[in-house]
């Protein structure tokens, strides 16, 4: 089916006939940036109801309504898995949590580790760049951001029937392969510094943890983060 | 081995005792940005003589000179891989770029397709992009970047016996295993418009491609780089 030009994250509930009205700045982006006006059509999603085709009823400055038509895809969830990172640059943060998206990760979790520069993070922000990949990817569904948490902590309240598959450039005669265990997964990337030695040590000893390396070269944050979601999603998720 | 906190690509030989002249922005570099004086270590490599540890004799603030004292890597080149990509707004070109790097590419080739926005490119800027991946990403190989060429040309000059992995998002029953075809390769990522409906029955229909799919959802260009780059160097590389 042909796409709309233009597909909106929304909050509201869809379905046959369901009127969904815009936030002031979904109006601007609708009619002042992208110049749709009323009769055009959109593409709507809110992370449950699958993708909507709706119609234009009302267009204005500061708002304006939808009308839904038809479903044009059913929803669909990605695998359960956790992306969890330690932030770095702004920007490079920015596009691990697009990618992340992108990639089909459920949930995103910044995590704070010993050599983790970042004290804080706008979830806010990063929670809209996911938005924006989830609109952009042609997905239904957005991972939810989570505030950031210390490395720690994270693994003290770990549940224990999720694996962890942890990204270590010190470990390059680890291989690729996962295990085959079903159910919930997480990836874990390091910062810039790696892992503490510490850290490595508990990751390394948790029963729920695997290594994997990622070649010969040191990769970027953001380029071990699709990386890693690459070797998941074809091992264990939904890209076969 | 303690690695050096410096590491820069030069154009001059390394040896035992080889002098190395710095230019201008390098000897900015070492001296204003990094604060290296003389007597500190940096680390040097020129993309085929591998890494050298060597020395600052002489700092200055428009050039000075290091020399080589011991060989602290032996030169590594990637496989023979070529990355071949349709040039997308600059920064995410920039991206593609430094990412093939990271990830074992041995020659970076734009691409203009009848659905890419990009007449032209910046060669040199790019260039430098792939020097200050390698820089970073610890390797001592730097890929080529060449100009910008036709999709079509490059297929009518194609050397018959490099395979083409080219992913294709309407191509979701492709699957992402490879043909056991050793040998040279390339991974073609196409525009953010994919590929023509003619550009899509040529590739589909030469005897050295092979189309592969990067899941079910769309993904932008640098992410479908990394994700296909790392599907290939997990069959068919040095990760494993």
């Amino acid at each position: 089916m042909e796409r709309a030009k233009v597909r909106l994250f929304v909050e509201d509930p869809l379905g046959s006939g369901q009127r969904v009205n815009l936030t002031r700045d979904a109006a601007h982006y609708l009619f002042g940036v992208m110049r749709l006006k009323e009769g055009d059509a959109a593409s709507l999603f809110n992370g449950e109801d699958g993708e909507w085709r709706a119609r234009i009823v009302e267009a204005g400055k500061r708002g304006g309504a939808l009308s839904c038509e038809a479903q044009t895809a059913p929803q669909s969830n990605p695998p359960d898995l956790w992306l969890c990172f330690a932030p770095i640059k702004k920007a490079r943060t920015d596009f691990i949590v697009e990618k992340a998206a992108e990639m089909g990760a459920c949930r995103i979790i910044p995590v704070q580790t010993e050599f983790t520069n970042a004290e804080r993070i706008r979830r806010d922000r990063l929670q809209a760049h996911a938005v924006e990949a989830a609109e952009q990817c042609g997905g239904t569904f957005v991972p939810e951001v989570s505030e950031l948490q210390k490395l720690g902590d994270l693994l003290n309240a770990w549940p224990a029937e999720r694996q962890i598959m942890f990204c270590d450039e010190t470990l390059a005669e680890a291989g690729s392969a996962l295990p085959d265990a079903g159910g919930p997964w997480a990836v874990l990337i390091g910062p810039e510094g790696g892992f503490s030695e510490r850290e490595r040590d508990r990751l390394s000893k948790a029963p729920f943890t695997h290594a994997v390396s990622l070649g010969p070269r040191i990769l970027r944050a953001d380029t071990a983060a699709v990386a890693a979601l690459t070797i998941w999603q074809q091992q264990m998720g939904d890209w076969e």
